[in-house]
């Protein structure tokens, strides 16, 4: 998978924070995942089929920031993952996987989003089951670690 | 979504896992999923989209169960979820979905699926956020239990 398939996944979670929470990440290097285990306590999942290819998208949040990020939006901290921070993270995950289709569209790749799916659990980690190459992008901000995990077969 | 888009992912995980592991699940009642929340260790997750509609699939497994699953199938027993684990609970979830889509189609539903994903993760519980109903088929065995969830928007 080259970087033309990685940027437009960073660009849109940076895009979307930063536009509905002030929640300014900060990327390190994606990798190609291989044994490195990206552990966090909300996940946002979500599939993607197009014709040329197929694939999945995860964004992975420490509770910290997850519930900052809904403090920003609402006005209001949880205690916890509570459904209304499900909600949000299911809707960050459509939100960027949709941010990234435009991206992609332009260059001619395209797909179709299934309905995301919200994860939570302390300290789960998330398998990408795919022939093709898994890409790690990992963000950091003062409030906590968020984690970026796309593949796509056959890229 | 009425039973009979619930039939094909319930039969089709009895036949997957009794033809591969000599594993005989029972099916409880499936129920609309509200409020109820079911927990499990690893899980098996892949997005479905159609024409007619879009929607998202998941398998939740009992680590003793998983393990049972991988000591038939591989006449040996892992100490704990491992990454054979986790290959095998993405490749039944393929398979299952596989299933239900040959199931669906010959009733005229069409659906494509993404790459499988795999959580792992003790007691991690999972939420479909999708507007369609969400239904939960809880299965027990003596060597623990699993989990379907299934949901399609607009049906």
């Amino acid at each position: 998978m080259n970087v033309e398939f990685i940027n437009p996944f960073l660009s849109s979670l940076l895009n979307v924070l930063s536009t509905m929470a002030q929640t300014e990440l900060k990327p390190s290097k994606p990798s190609v995942k291989k044994d490195e285990v990206a552990r966090g306590d909300v996940s946002g999942l979500i599939g993607m089929v197009g014709p040329q290819t197929k694939g999945s998208l995860s964004i992975t949040f420490d509770t910290t920031l997850a519930l900052t990020i809904m403090e920003r939006m609402l006005g209001e901290r949880p205690d916890g993952i509570n459904e209304e921070v499900t909600d949000m993270v299911g809707e960050i995950t459509n939100m960027v996987a949709g941010g990234a289709k435009n991206l992609l569209g332009e260059k001619g790749y395209d797909f179709d989003m299934a309905t995301p799916i919200v994860v939570s659990g302390k300290g789960h980690t998330i398998t990408h089951k795919c022939e093709g190459t898994k890409i790690l992008i990992p963000f950091t901000s003062p409030d906590g670690n968020a984690n970026i995990e796309v593949s796509f077969d056959k890229l």
